[in-house]
């Protein structure tokens, strides 16, 4: 069970860590404070000034090779095993726009995986080619306003047949990324069979995001945040009209390609927030150093030795936890992967917060404000305890596992 | 010890009470809703439907004589108690904008107990009137951008005495309320006399807001949040004059006021959490019983029992806490109601805070966005494990405290 | 809600707390080393010093009348309220051996309150002198070793009527004091009607202690402590025959006993809990300031000053809540009083073991050992989760309370 | 990194769980329910069934070539890495006699490793061979009664030269197995120069444990246990005279060699450790299974569900973090192992206790007594969060290593 950086993937580490230090760093502010400043006064219009530095930096990384790491187990990229995805997923994950620079953002890589895997020959020409080259954006509309979406059986968007066409109605929300101007596809989950045994009622589609009938009513706040200008999306669907060749690997199957979908961008999600605690504890570390009170460091002060010492024990056993997921799916298959992915869906967005939460506490008010990225991570991270499945759901599966390993001896 | 409801206060709780459920909160998220939509864009100028809901509210409550409750121990309002006052801060805590309708909100009502007990006659005359009528503001500056101001022994802001005037230069930020139109009046710690005996080297001062080389640099915000139309500001001082009847007290007794501002200002603030913590739990309860997943109200499901019963509990014991620190502060003063002022403080914001997170993980993403005030009473209530001292000043208050009844046996 | 100490009970407590720490804990180490030297080398028979140990400290009591708190709301005792009577039980919960000094232990004054609330004018005149005498003892046999008693309905010791006796079979554990010589009356839980309504099915007997077909099996063990004399006995009944006048209010009544039996002797448990969590922070506080690591005392040492501050918050939240509870018992009554109580038999346990268990950590492994009362403290505390229902169940009490709130309105 | 199984120790982990299991752990309480049943009444005098179970159990064992397996790096023994060692400690630490069956129990080991890697051929010759072959047993006397031994600096025991032996006076406590009939040798750390420099006072010594002037005072207890047959003794040194060969590496390298002794030994703890959390959770999962109440198993109840899922998460997470410090050690070396010991020396003991204070909880009273090994695991593991340097030691160890990190940049 080897979770160590491979040769192939440490020259990759490292200079993704460089360059997301280095270059990403300095502008990830001022891509943040663009936001707003177009003269249409729409926060979800770039400015000029917000596609150059997107554009300089997605060129260098390109130039550097460094792009779509996550095709996993492909020809098409560098073939990378997910646990060497997941050491590059953890520098990535320490600056907000760092991910796309690389195209190794969620929810794309995701969808792509989903075009890869169960496209036809004529989605993936349609859709890939954009998204691959970082040119477009797609979103994925799963959660909706009526029902509890971690319970996925009862999403309810309503998809008719009427002849060689599917006709949708009713919302999404949280369609993150479908704010973006270069957001072109959605990839839909609507229920094509209520009556349907619970497993079988629902089927993916690719909706163009510019078909008449969809409406985009307003942006989700995190926070106060609305993530301008990717976006969380509440969206309305009025008699909107998609082909039949629009649906991802058959009608009904949507459980299907929404399971496939999920293993690694959860793996992903998780990396991304050790990198996320591994950059807060840094700035906590140098805050205590630098600042005085009392005539001391703070570091030296109260229980901050204790506070540094476990979040450096938690970030540990928890980036090994998700190597030794990320193992599983390479060597065991996604199904046996299952109940590691859910540990760390549970364990990585709280420990990650934790330590957040103290590194703005060392900050004092300071970490609370724009003047550390500290915050937006902390909203950001706030946001994993839900998506993809809330922690209650997943800690289910953990206890479900573990007690079929009894359950049968007991009966 | 009597820490129940007196005759005297419950009439005046139930009908604050009524009146923060059923005519404020429904008007709290219009006057919200309706920060940035002024004219001229800027966020903090209030638009006219924002001065209406206030005047509005504010004439009902001045009506019904809900006004000014805080004059605890004063002929002036209604002499209250610190036990009968919290009561009362608790029901307008839960509504942000409850506590300006009845003129009882942060900063000012500490602002104003500094000019009602140290002010002179000329320094009441001139600002208490408009402020205890509810039609200016003021802000208590305070916290500096170069010092951790967790240990106010280092707060530098320069102020040297020319003649007949005192000259300010530096910056103060995290300033609250300083970004509203009608603040009028700036109380400000600053440094007289760097070289002098530790807790001497301060002194108060009353700035007015419009003083020649003051500059409003930029709002702080909290996880994203300008907090507009009050703010909390980034001020710069250059060469600000003001003449030496500005200070409050004498020269080098600014930790006197400070101190003195702060005590009965950390009851209202826990008082005002513990209100935001029952109206998390009240919207936690009712989505656990309205949302279904796998069949049950979330009610039944996983640990969500265990969370509204701790979250109960936890309430039930900060509540009775703060009481009997207010009655200390009542029946034994301000310094034997030190240490339990810093147990509150250091209580009652972590409480809170974990009651808010559970209740927007009851809600799924929805308790995150701006469709519930969570996200909002969340990051308010953050600001307060730091505001008027860090979590750890205090704890190291409490224990000294703790320690100092066996030291002198051990020695 | 006067929570205070009253002027009538406060020299009670003075004394009593005088008494407990100078007179009885240095006695109480000796009393618990002098177990198993008995001649017969039975750790349950009582050796001549532990006899004269218990008669001498209970004589000083009785001529000092300090003695039968207990009896609260009855003119036969001092009167006091539940109030009151909480500030005595924390003293005499500090040593282990102190509430029996005073006649106020566990489970003596609950089976004692039985007698007084619900015995016949015959059962009283049997059992209650010499039990109010401190002369004999009793035990309160609930819990069985085959169903999880934390469901009581699920009880089932055999109870059959054969003419004009009950005859008993079946087995109880966990008899708390039914291991002392002395001890003469045995409270018992059985089922007389297993097809009855859940709960009609019950019914409470008095059974003198050396009734033919009772057997002592074995004491169980608390953490390896077997709590000589007093035990926890293992209990088998074979064909034990009682009249029918041993019945308590009446066949089938056995929940309405227990109910009416356990609201009191919960706050009192809670109230010694708090009792051991003070003492506990006392020696933790004492050896922080005596003992030296690294050339300063462990107090000014890693997070100890936060370590103390904690408990101390944690300790007057705690009381507050059982005084609260106690209160409402005394005003509200028992019904009201019911989540008031679960509420306090899920913290208080729960926090004092957490400030023991720092206090064993403060001590290094001196803190585990016989050389300091903390670990019998934590033993001891570590049942009371269990005790009179788990935590779980009384979570569920508070949450069901707190959802009942809504659940009309929702519905 | 790899942190898996070897194809190597696969096999030997496989037989020594089975045997663990079906073996050694029906034995071991029969073991433990001999103790004091000696004819003599002395509770460490073993019983003939005591020697007996030891005695077959071990021949089993060395039959198997199961044995010694702790001699990791060297040729005499299986040449085993510490990652694979760490697999079978954690089979072995379930169940309380089991390392001793193996040969593999503490103190022995890390004494053996002190002989091995720093003794004379003729310490060697005269010590080895009765310990390797399991026949003899020995003592590590390190902690004091009047220090703080968390500041190892600080012990006391006076050694002083005297021609050619040393003569020692003073006191040892916690002397772990030196109960034991078969303990014939201490290693002594002792104080000969107690102006020298701070990690140049002490010298470790190997004394025999019959040498006149050696009292065993008594046992300490943990929890009440007196842990007989082995013990924790509290030892009296008076005039006690070895010869200058009694020394180990030198004299004043007393830290040197102590330093050495601890890494692996450290490691071993906290994988036994994690056995005995494994166990833990499969008895939790049982019960939880296994009773009912309210008529549903225990696993349905309340947050039950949540409490497994993060035992097995908890305990996932701190097996790997324990891996990678035995990696470590096996491939960079002690030094750079050591902010890892001190990571997982926090984790493991911390991490174990609550997942068997969860079992506990999910047993009810039984899960504290004596029918269930829960209690004695406690209370075992209880010891290990102060052995070998408690918990705020280890968290400052790992807090100055990441500090270290910043602190040059910062200066």
């Amino acid at each position: 069970m080897d979770l160590g950086l491979s040769d192939k993937v440490r020259p990759l580490v490292e200079e993704v860590r460089r360059m997301v230090r280095e270059d990403i760093a300095p502008l990830d502010a001022e891509f943040h404070a663009e936001v707003g400043r177009h003269p249409s006064g729409d926060r979800f219009a770039m400015t000029d000034r917000q596609v150059q530095i997107l554009k300089d930096l997605k060129a260098r990384a390109q130039a550097q090779g460094l792009w779509n790491f996550w095709l996993t187990d492909s020809d098409k990229g560098f073939g990378l095993s997910t646990v060497e995805y997941a050491y590059l997923a953890e520098e990535m994950g320490a600056v907000t726009i760092a991910p796309e620079v690389f195209n190794c953002n969620a929810p794309d890589t995701g969808n792509m995986e989903v075009l890869e895997r169960y496209g036809t020959p004529a989605q993936k020409a349609r859709w890939l080619p954009g998204l691959m080259a970082g040119e477009t954006r797609s979103a994925y509309l799963m959660t909706e306003p009526g029902v509890a979406s971690s319970d996925a059986t009862q999403i309810s968007l309503k998809c008719e047949r009427q002849g060689e066409h599917y006709v949708l109605n009713g919302e999404k929300y949280w369609a993150t990324g479908a704010g973006d101007p270069r957001c072109v596809l959605y990839i839909v989950m609507a229920c094509t069979d209520p009556a349907g045994a619970k497993h079988a009622r629902h089927t993916m589609l690719l909706v163009p995001a510019d078909t008449p009938g969809i409406e985009k009513l307003r942006p989700m706040q995190v926070f106060g945040h609305d993530d301008a200008p990717h976006g969380h999306m509440h969206i309305r669907f009025t008699d909107v009209r998609v082909p039949v060749d629009a649906v991802v690997l058959g009608e009904g199957r949507g459980f299907e390609v929404a399971q496939g979908r999920l293993g690694p961008g959860r793996i992903h999600h998780c990396m991304r927030a050790i990198g996320r605690a591994e950059y807060a504890l840094e700035l906590m570390c140098k805050r205590a150093l630098s600042r005085e009170a009392f005539g001391k460091p703070l570091a030296e002060l109260g229980a901050n030795y204790d506070i540094i010492a476990n979040a450096r024990i938690e970030i540990e056993m928890t980036r090994l936890l998700c190597l030794k997921a990320a193992w599983m799916m390479d060597h065991a298959g996604v199904r046996a992967a299952q109940p590691w992915i859910s540990k760390i869906k549970v364990q990585a967005p709280l420990m990650a917060l934790k330590v957040v939460d103290e590194a703005m506490q060392m900050h004092g008010a300071t970490g609370l404000s724009q003047d550390t990225p500290l915050a937006a991570l902390y909203a950001d991270l706030r946001t994993l305890r839900l998506a993809d499945g809330p922690d209650a759901v997943h800690r289910r599966q953990v206890a479900r596992a573990e007690l079929r390993k009894y359950s049968n001896a007991a009966r």
